[in-house]
């Protein structure tokens, strides 16, 4: 199907009134869903994210289940540094590793500019194929340049991200040159998505939130705006995990909306962000709750946005522990909504 | 040695003058010193927590070797949970344990109340015995009821605190009801360890992050604000991990002082709380960079802070990889700066 401009998502995203927002969740396609374990059953995570038709039937499935607003194209944000020549792998039972990680010029000099079509077609293929078989709009996504850096450099998921911290505060030039080139890696992947058929964008900037304010400000924002300035032709979100101490600065992120997590108070945001547009922000944990006060919960969210630019989602991704009633109950609870009555 | 009302701890807590804020840092005693690790070699962590004299050495380790301004009690926020009768392990490699959580109304109302002296002597004794040797002031501390909470509920710590927060949901007068027996407790126990000697009490309440800002204004600040409130005799602080979406209330948290992570802006900070005296707020991980880095630092935070009410402190606790020559660096950057030249 062609992107609709008059979509929910579209019109709240342009700051348009709408009767209710959108709702899309982070992670909807995923281990919380039986229909998704099956087909992990049969195949491995990168191998998942490789073959174009089985993600397109993985980002379908929770539309077809829940009936959302939006879907998110089943990839990964570690993918495109593959593309670049890192080595990536998925252990059983750990997170993603980078077994030779990137933490010297030399290495920073090696990764490779990619060409998305050539390098890393998979996800732009699955794009097309899901945009073309889906009634709703589809994003494409990437990891924002810090967050990509903290993975190559540690070289495996980190509660600290000492390593990265490190090579940042030793050899700043170095850490920037690795920010820069993941930057235009960024816009390129995004730009071949929203040319393969994205309605709109998101940049997760997941660990920004282990910065202080100034690192922040420094390391996560300018690398982030540079790839999101460059997109043309579709909405930009930029979400970060821990958005809450960096309100002031996120309307220069050079993105249309800004996603925020589940601690950011929403009333608060909308003072600090003013005009621009929002995404977020019911505790992803909260779908664990009884549904009636789910139901209050994503009434106060929404109440608290206010009837312009906002898409609702949650604050971060579906855990799997997730019970499907839960997510039901707040699916229901955001379209009952009627800024009209 | 006898209380020092002029102490820079106590000028800095009651927002009067000072030439430089005075400086000590979360978990300063720990691992990441040989002469402490020298101590765990000969006994286990609990050994350790019950043993007043170890207590007091290994909490005049990092004031001999640093100089900090105040030294806090060596002790673990966990202990007084063993007292109100629940079963703490801290196993080999794992963190600390509860074999039977805390989920049901039976088991709440089986958590005894505590007689301090009588039902958690140590770290009483272990402030008497150090508030005698040091000369700079000692803290004394506790966790706060819903960062107590989080670990009888889980039954250990936790990425998703999804138990927890279910109890929460389901349960909300069973919830109340153990929050309001630990802030009993923890308001007992603050108060015995000011009458044993402690200079100031800190509330750690490191999980409150994990909350919404409408369930942290529901279900961690109250109680906070209940045990703080209690007591008397010294000055308190509040300190919040993830502190920054929730500035607006933290003035309402009970204490003398607001105790901020990294991640927040100082000067943001600053303005959210006004003549509220700060702590903080190093992003703990800067003690890893080179020296210089590290005193544009600490300089920066001192500088946002102003002159009044500022204590310096990391935003967390030292990470056992940290260099001393790090803790080195940061503490003379702070010596040498004078508010009146």
């Amino acid at each position: 199907m062609a992107i609709d401009p008059n979509s929910l998502l579209l019109r709240a995203l342009r700051g348009e009134p709408v009767p209710r927002p959108p709702v899309w969740f982070m992670r909807q396609a995923g281990r919380y869903m039986a229909e998704y374990r099956a087909i992990r059953e049969k195949v491995s995570f990168l191998e998942l994210c490789h073959d174009p038709d089985l993600c397109c039937e993985v980002t379908l499935q929770p539309l077809r289940r829940f009936g959302f607003d939006a879907g998110i194209i089943f990839s990964d944000i570690l993918l495109p540094l593959e593309a670049m020549g890192a080595r990536l792998i998925f252990g059983k039972g750990h997170g993603p590793q980078f077994p030779e990680p990137i933490r010297d010029r030399a290495a920073i000099d090696a990764l490779k500019a990619i060409d998305p079509w050539k390098d890393l077609p998979s996800p732009l293929r699955a794009i097309q194929l899901t945009a073309a078989a889906a009634d709703v709009p589809i994003l494409g996504f990437a990891g924002a340049p810090f967050t990509l850096a903290c993975y190559l450099v540690e070289g495996a998921g980190s509660k600290e991200w000492v390593t990265t911290k490190r090579l940042m505060w030793d050899d700043p030039v170095a850490f920037g040159r690795l920010l820069d080139k993941l930057a235009d890696m960024v816009a390129a992947h995004l730009q071949a998505q929203v040319d393969a058929g994205a309605a709109a964008v998101q940049v997760f900037d997941t660990w920004a939130g282990a910065l202080s304010a100034e690192d922040f400000q420094r390391w996560a924002l300018p690398y982030a705006r540079k790839a999101l300035s460059q997109v043309k032709g579709a909405p930009t979100l930029y979400f970060t995990r821990d958005a809450g101490p960096f309100l002031p600065w996120l309307k220069d992120s050079g993105a249309d909306a800004v996603g925020l997590d589940w601690r950011v108070d929403m009333a608060m945001a909308r003072a600090a962000l003013g005009e621009t547009p929002v995404q977020g922000n019911l505790d992803p944990i909260a779908l664990h709750a009884p549904a009636e006060v789910i139901r209050e919960k994503v009434h106060s969210v929404i109440r608290a946005a206010g009837p312009r630019g906002h898409v609702f989602n949650l604050g971060h991704g579906i855990v799997p522990s997730t019970p499907m009633a839960g997510v039901d109950a707040a699916i229901a609870a955001v379209k009952e909504w009627s800024w009209t009555s």
